[in-house]
């Protein structure tokens, strides 16, 4: 068993509030991240995949396939967007990290599986000081 | 003469586009940056000043008093915030790198000249492929 | 379950040596690190917590709160301190960065408790080419 | 149990090919990287140890002995080499980040069990995008 | 004037030797770096430019143009190149970071030119630890 | 006219403050910086260096040899040391990142001389945060 882990970024906007609460709530619990006129963050995603080597190869999946994917399935979708309101995965979800993280492995886990590798973490970076890992 | 720079970091809204193109327009010249529902950056803003050495202190300037007026001039109006609807130094003004930075540039040039010492350069990157530098 | 991971950093002098060794044996055994005048570094501390995420917020924790926790109980007693004299968890032991690690964990395992989540691993960076993880 | 990293850094050159494969197919299966005049990276090895702590040291392994065993056993040989004809423990396989990462653990397993502690992780970052680990 | 800077990066092998010389006279005075089976690195590229802004995108040039012209003129040639035998604009000169970036200015001049801007500075970084700039 | 910059890092302990002050005048002048038990630094040095380019090895500068240079004279003296008490070069001055700058400067500007190039800057980064630029 080996892991592989790909590396890409992507910029969004984003908001962390609850639509039935007051500006004032949300403020109180989501902080400066509850601004109704959006902020934004150079998102930074690590996508590790495990799996037996191919012996013909000596790689564990084809990087540029995988880079492939990831592009497609999600930073094509989420670059230069806003995460609440433009994303078709995030729709119904609060836009923190720990969700877009999960977000993100689900629309991985299944591609990947069918490129005969396992989705092992996705690691979502918000900021230098922030990031979050799920591992399903 | 000795250069000193002091590193802050600030997470924003913002789209490119000019009010009064289409949105298709707006997109032919601004590409993804044009997004009508926002993106947003990690930015990442380098002030430099120079002076004489303070003889008593062996410093150019007061590395904390530097530190807050960035923090109370700068971050705190930038900081979680739309830097196209919310930031009165940016009011009218597209809010591109290149004018954040100069905009930046006028906030602060007073004051640390107030300080003793001297602007420099500010330094504004907003992605770690892309950043802009003014010298005045 | 799912990892949140904050970062912060603190600058300290350390030293690693035995009281009752002579200079020249701690030189032997710890090299320039017993520098008994002192030495110090630019630590890099990452705290993981792991939990279920809480259904109201998105967040497995209150990321301020955990900040406040780390900068309360851990940052304001190393930062520009002594690790071998100033710190009062640090007393009696080696300033190692496998005992600052452990140290930190056993400062840190209760209070994150207490606020709902569970500590998972503690990382200390003493330099970019060394660094130091405990899982309790 | 606490974990111990080392980073170590090298430049070298590679392919990936299949002798037996014309330069087209190569370049099917393994596009760029097949380029037949080489290329390289700087690669950046983090190699992580495990064990109890010594009490009368606070280490769980002598850091510079880690050190040196890494450079001896692995940086000596692969830096500004080519890894695909010039390194003896990469004799007969795919110059993959891959095969690379499995080489270096079992050229450490052994002299990091003498050492008294256990290899528990190599780490073999070929990019800033793309890395590899392998646990054994 | 303000000043706009590109990075990208590429991976290619070099090697440093004068073709006169025997393979002993080149280790004495390029060490490791002569090994005539060549070596590689990440090589990051900084591209700065300047200009004044202009009024109607508060922009000094198109981003994504400048992004264009870089990957056309530089990176589709030396990435995953070998930088002594196979790139048009190195052929003839040694391939030292110095003249890699020299010749990656004269590439660069007049494109840059031509889209209404000045090339202020090359920067290339062959490691962590080295780098090179050029100002024409 | 190229730069070459060459990238060095070294581990210190130093404190702020003038033995003339009171322990109170010198924390109201320079914070925690002043802790008479010391703290300490990761610092990151570049030396910076102009000439012109040796026809004969496409460089501006020996780097083994500039970094041997920099090794004797300022790593070997400073690093897993006390800014304050046991370097000669700082004897008698303010450990601040200015003064270890400018000492810096001037041990090493004969010697790069003597090479045949120009010494044009010294860099020092206290933190991620803070450095300080002597261009002479």
């Amino acid at each position: 068993m080996i892991y592989l882990t790909r590396r890409e970024t992507f910029n969004a906007a984003h908001r962390l509030f609850r639509p039935e609460y007051t500006d004032e709530k949300n403020f109180e619990i989501f902080g400066k991240c509850s601004n109704p006129n959006w902020h934004g963050h150079n998102y930074t995603l690590y996508v590790t995949v495990k799996g037996e080597l191919n012996p013909q190869t000596g790689m564990v999946i084809n990087l540029k396939m995988l880079s492939r994917i990831i592009k497609e399935k999600i930073i094509e979708k989420v670059d230069h967007k806003n995460l609440n309101t433009e994303v078709d995965f995030m729709q119904g979800k609060m836009a923190s990290t720990e969700m877009i993280c999960i977000a993100i492995w689900d629309e991985l886990e299944r591609p990947i599986r069918e490129m005969g590798a396992q989705l092992h973490c996705i690691r979502v970076e918000e900021t230098e000081n922030n990031f979050v890992e799920f591992f399903g």
